[in-house]
């Protein structure tokens, strides 16, 4: 029992309770409301005070690649030294670094350097990450990515929902031949890895840079034969299809969407899909391009927020950051801002049980230090959190 | 005694060395330089090992408003949700509620509303913050910001620097009478903070908001005569002569300069006075004027890094991502973001005690799970801080 301000709702709404508390038991929340209407049933109930601290949902981290071997650190400090794009490729730089670091990493080695990175977002009170392989493009290294984030869950108290990628860049040995590494190497590593029980869901990186949508439909269709959901990153740095594309396969979630258009944003709400709003590698990378945010909104699209951590475009491990950036950058509100953490990153992870203060919903909670919802996007480098609930308080 | 990997060097220079080693006694820095080099003197000290850690001298947060009364998180929202100024000043907004805040807030209050975000510098390795008065506006409260400052020192293991910045704004009281504000307030509260011994510096606001540099120069020379040092927030929104003047009075530093001009940026070089760097204030009010920060460097004007910490602009805790943001969004390397956060950042306070690894130096230190410099800099909403060490192990 956690009596205090909280965030409550049901369905995919939610408001804010000025007074509220919550009952939890079994590792569910068995019911949420208005201290003043809490049910006779829960009265016995041992009782934790909220003292007008402010509770929500546990953070969901819906998009990262976290398991990755190495930094890219140097990199990042050659081009502020004004290296050319060759010079940082001729020095090993660039995503080949890390396919590399991570091809050399063990299990034990790719969990080890994960679990800093996973660390800091549970201090901000995340209760679930998702982690993407898509750093092997190497059947054996993309499982060895995969069974890494499952053994993240292992190693913390943390859900953890694994997404494979190995559509997210050609590799070296097979530069130009994009269709075969799709055919030979990335579906044939989907299959494996599906069978191994590595996989909720398959995601690509549709780009000029990366694979066209003819390409990622071929993905898309060995993932439907599996009955695996589908994401995707699309649009991030052109607009080639990939939004449209991932409507049509009734995609959980498009991803990055810089280069969204009205029209898309109308796919996506007819699909139900959810755009996952990368504020930190908007940052990173100093897109100017923002996301379509007034036709999300027009069109009723669920809008997530997530850090993209990954080593190259988005070293970024704070979502609280990120909320703080999807304001800054791209003019969500704080509320939206909470809910693209909260409610709509649940779903665009296809997760039904949590994201939500409301009786059924798994009691993943987060208890702050602050008077209102507002302050959590407000500041920036800064962390309130006072408690994380996993799971409720009898586990 | 700390073995291990450290950045170290002397004057206000400073070189990474890859396997070195400081003795530490008396609260100061007795020896620094190469393992390898390490006088048998010291052979008898107890060792603390490195472990390949990275040493850096203590971070220095030399321009912060840490001490004030409430937040502006609902005028933050308000503002995302698409209210005009207008509105946002009849709710109460703007610099106006944190002066009311402050003024209802007494010591104690200041204290404890500050310390969480001391206590998150304190997190990333900072020994040192500067905290400025300014949102008092009247001679009591000006005071009691001051004290709290002192305050703040007495309650954690932290240094702290104080600045009189009464000329921050114009309190509603004196709304169009600038220079009767100057004259009646704020100079008779510089004296009598100074004679109460709270004040270490003295520091303007600049600009077509504020002051003119004619109102300033009233306030500098009473500096003057009290025999304190000066700063200030200069050509921040626009080009109205602030660095000029603070170079003219031989100011320790200059704040903000995004329109300051090549020709500032001689004059600087020439008073030796410090640029110091805002980028959480450029990020948040999402301005597009960048410092001149390449004049800066032909010049050779020292650059600092700092929060900015204060509750409209830049509600930033956190000296690590101030140093990402300096990379980021001003193309600073990651060694002066280093440099900017340790050595320059003491001389912009007049400290030639600290900031810097080398004999004689104050033993405050931090010890960083990070392989190269650069990693500081790299990540961002990330605290790779293993140990910070202040006034040495034997305090
Ligand atoms: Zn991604
Ligand atoms: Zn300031």
């Amino acid at each position: 029992m956690i009596a205090g301000v909280g965030l409550t709702g049901t369905g995919t709404g939610g408001a804010f309770i000025a007074q509220g508390a919550v009952a939890l038991g079994g590792g569910r929340i068995l019911w949420a409301g208005p201290e003043a209407d809490l049910p006779e049933d829960y009265a016995g109930y041992a009782r934790i005070a909220g003292e007008g601290r402010l509770l929500t949902p546990a953070f969901i981290d819906c998009h990262t690649h976290i398991v990755h071997g190495g930094h890219r650190a140097l990199e990042f400090g050659m081009r502020l030294e004004g290296a050319s794009y060759e010079e940082v490729a001729r020095a090993g730089g660039g995503i080949v670094s890390t396919v590399k670091a991570t091809r050399g990493a063990d299990v034990d080695s790719l969990v080890a350097q994960a679990l800093p990175r996973l660390d800091a977002l549970l201090a901000e009170g995340v209760s679930c990450v998702e982690v993407k392989s898509g750093y092997g493009l190497d059947l054996e290294t993309e499982l060895r990515m995969l069974r890494a984030a499952r053994a993240l869950a292992a190693a913390r108290p943390v859900r953890i929902r694994t997404t494979f990628l190995g559509a997210h860049a050609v590799p070296v040995e097979y530069q130009g031949r994009a269709d075969a590494y799709i055919d030979t190497v990335c579906i044939p590593a989907l299959r494996a890895a599906h069978a191994e029980g590595l996989v909720d869901a398959v995601d690509g990186f549709c780009e000029g840079i990366a694979f066209d949508t003819s390409q990622i439909a071929r993905v898309f269709d060995a993932a439907r034969e599996l009955g695996l959901p589908v994401k995707l990153h699309a649009e991030q740095l052109s607009h080639i299809g990939g939004t449209a594309l991932a409507a049509r396969y009734g995609a959980l979630s498009v991803d990055h969407v810089e280069y969204a258009t009205d029209a898309d944003a109308a796919l996506l709400a007819a699909s139900g899909t959810v755009a996952v709003l990368l504020p930190g590698a908007f940052y990173a990378i100093r897109e100017t391009q923002m996301p379509p945010v007034a036709a999300f909104r027009a069109h009723g699209v669920p809008m997530a927020l997530a850090t993209d951590c990954n080593p190259g475009s988005s070293p970024l491990t704070s979502l609280l950051l990120a909320m703080n950036m999807g304001c800054t950058l791209f003019r969500l509100t704080p509320d939206e801002a909470l809910r693209g953490v909260t409610t709509h990153a649940a779903r665009a992870l296809g997760l039904t049980d949590t994201g939500l203060i409301a009786s059924g919903m798994r009691a993943d909670l987060a208890l702050w230090s602050v008077e209102t919802p507002a302050e959590l996007a407000y500041r920036f480098g800064f962390n309130p959190l006072h408690a994380r609930i996993f799971g409720g308080p009898d586990q």
